[in-house]
């Protein structure tokens, strides 16, 4: 059989990632390749660095895009700070913090787990607790976003706790960076990732990484070579800084870049903060909705992620085959759920450019209508219609 | 400072890679974005492994684009093959043979080099020898289109050694890859990786890789857990998997997918040899030119990869001040040397749609005409009338 060009229908994604990409980032994206040592790009790359730090609220030098996707970002900082036989106190509150675990163990480590509620913060008491009963961790990781819930830590407060303990942070901010408060000078955070394809409506692939002096130093005293090679930062930022003549490391994935930079000074553009208050503005908006047709947030409000909104599925209805009927009637996507709440929710994104009123009109209609049709009594009017006294209040 | 959105300058691509983007690849590259869990994105991975079959001339289940660059192409062959303490024997006759041995440490191994020559393919017999002299080495690693100085060794001796030592080869064919002889099954070789930015002519950021079930034996007998979580291929392999309910590892990077795929398509339109071959003949063009122009290319044919040519700067020459100027009047780059060679070679290439008559033309033509004004005596229109004597050959 002959294979043919790939054509993909063209979807609405309102699930947990990738959202939709701007058409101006795809644009970019396509531009013409040129050599990843091409004194232009070079340029562009030092652009990069400055937008990040941008959106990442932060000065520290060392904040990049790691060349690959969040996962790498994840293991970027584990193989990094962690050596073998380290003490790390891991937090986990859903499927990312699990992973966390996997690549402490990987890494050599011993994770001490905080073992949370899936769906619910990081409780920070029981964080101080742990570190008072380990004080030979030097390490505290927890996920600030938890895409598998939709539950936002206070990332802040645990960073806190970890300095009075002496402890560095990993911190996942893979669907916060770009959609909701993150403040990684101000609240102190050492090593952080993220990725571009939440919040940031970029292509997948790339993970934007920073690492402030005192996570540095960590990574400069090690007694043990980093078990990566691709990941060791003392080769990563060889290449990726511009003070120097830039070493040739690995083959940067130039176009992935052209398109985050694009994404990059749209948010820029927009404003941090201007972009912060669209997703929670919007977050509200389809909160009302759906609260119009009877669904619950599994995550209190307070612990809940305006960008990913974990909804409970209501008894009775096949979760799998209304989100099938969305995407094969509406081309819309959302999100199932995964580990412990799979078949139990459905995650639906409002990130980055996904996060538009359109988008949230489609989502209600099309999920008030399609359950409407298996028996689940939906008014997809009054849905709209209560999204739309959110939408219309000033900001 | 605002920056703006960055639109780079279009380049003629013949440097070690990124090699020219067909504008095929580009389209592809921005279609719209989908989710990586969408039935339709499972079915083209189906149809990039099947693709990635054919190029590769192998039938083995695993074979597919690890999601980031060749050098995780790379870590992935060490990380899961390697465990603590195992003998590996690799070949260094260039800077990627060097990296393979970092590899081999990272990944806790023990490194036996075969110290070759830069410039010069492997010698089997040193090979043969060292395996002798190590009866416990299991491994062994060698590059077989050395991408740092256009020396292409024999695979398919070498794997037939490491056959009679009972040792399974890793292989390095990142610049081979669609543009010179590479037969996965037929030589037997086991683990090989290969970068998406040279002879394949798509963007970078992607590394296949293909196992056959010798290796993959060798990944489910460890006795350790791979050292990286993000690159493990017992998980990999699920979120590959075509049989079964595919299960999430990572977010692939879904619109270098498109582009890998759009790649591929052309490369099987085209025919695999057919490729081979045109390769082949646009080398014996440059070739032509260049020695009209008295310049030497310092691989022995014989040992010569058609599709990067090392060639030595003539004494009394600024070999980068020529790069400079073919890069900011022609839009041309071409390669510099690396490690040993650094500042004594540049390196052609002719990969993927890079290597087309037209572009053999601008590169003798502008080497030409740059050279003779900096005093090196050449005739731009006799180098490019040896080329095409070459290209009127019909093939």
């Amino acid at each position: 059989m002959t294979i043919r060009s790939f054509n993909p229908p063209v979807r609405t994604l309102m699930g947990p990632g990738p959202a939709d990409v701007h058409p101006r980032v795809l644009a970019a994206l396509a531009r013409p390749t040129i050599g990843h040592l091409d004194p232009a790009f070079v340029g562009m790359m030092d652009e990069v660095k400055d937008l990040l730090r941008t959106a990442f609220r932060t000065r520290n030098a060392l904040t990049m895009p790691v060349s690959a996707p969040g996962s790498a970002g994840m293991e970027t900082c584990f193989v990094n700070l962690v050596e073998p036989g380290d003490e790390v106190v891991v937090c986990i509150n859903g499927v990312f913090g699990g992973r966390m675990k996997e690549n402490v163990e990987r890494a050599g480590g011993v994770p001490i787990v905080v073992q949370g509620t899936w769906g619910r913060a990081v409780d920070p008491d029981q964080v101080a607790d742990t570190l008072k009963r380990h004080p030979n961790a030097r390490l505290l990781a927890f996920v600030q976003a938890e895409t598998s819930t939709g539950a936002q830590s206070d990332a802040r407060a645990l960073a806190e706790i970890a300095r009075r303990h002496d402890c560095l942070t990993i911190v996942d901010a893979v669907t916060a960076l770009g959609g909701s408060p993150l403040e990684v000078d101000a609240w102190g955070l050492d090593a952080v990732y993220a990725g571009s394809q939440k919040c940031l409506s970029c292509v997948p692939g790339l993970a934007p990484v920073t690492f402030n002096e005192r996570a540095l130093e960590k990574v400069r005293a090690r007694k043990t070579r980093v078990r990566s090679w691709f990941l060791d930062l003392n080769l990563v930022m060889g290449y990726w800084s511009g003070e120097q003549k830039r070493s040739y490391h690995h083959t940067a994935p130039v176009n992935a870049l052209y398109a985050l930079h694009e994404a990059l000074v749209m948010l820029a553009e927009e404003g941090v903060e201007a972009a912060w208050k669209r997703h929670a503005h919007h977050h509200l908006a389809l909160r009302a909705g759906l609260e119009t047709l009877g669904l619950e947030l599994i995550v209190p409000e307070a612990e809940r992620l305006p960008q990913l909104n974990s909804v409970a599925v209501p008894a009775g209805i096949d979760e799998a085959a209304l989100r099938a009927r969305l995407l094969s009637r509406y081309n819309l996507e959302l999100g199932a759920g995964l580990g412990d709440l799979a078949g139990k929710v459905w995650r639906i994104g409002l990130m980055g450019y996904s996060s538009r009123p359109a988008n949230i009109l489609l989502c209600l209609g099309a999920m008030a209508s399609e359950l409407d049709a298996v028996g689940y009594r939906a008014d997809a009017g009054a849905a709209i219609a209560a999204a739309r006294a959110v939408l219309d209040q000033a900001d």
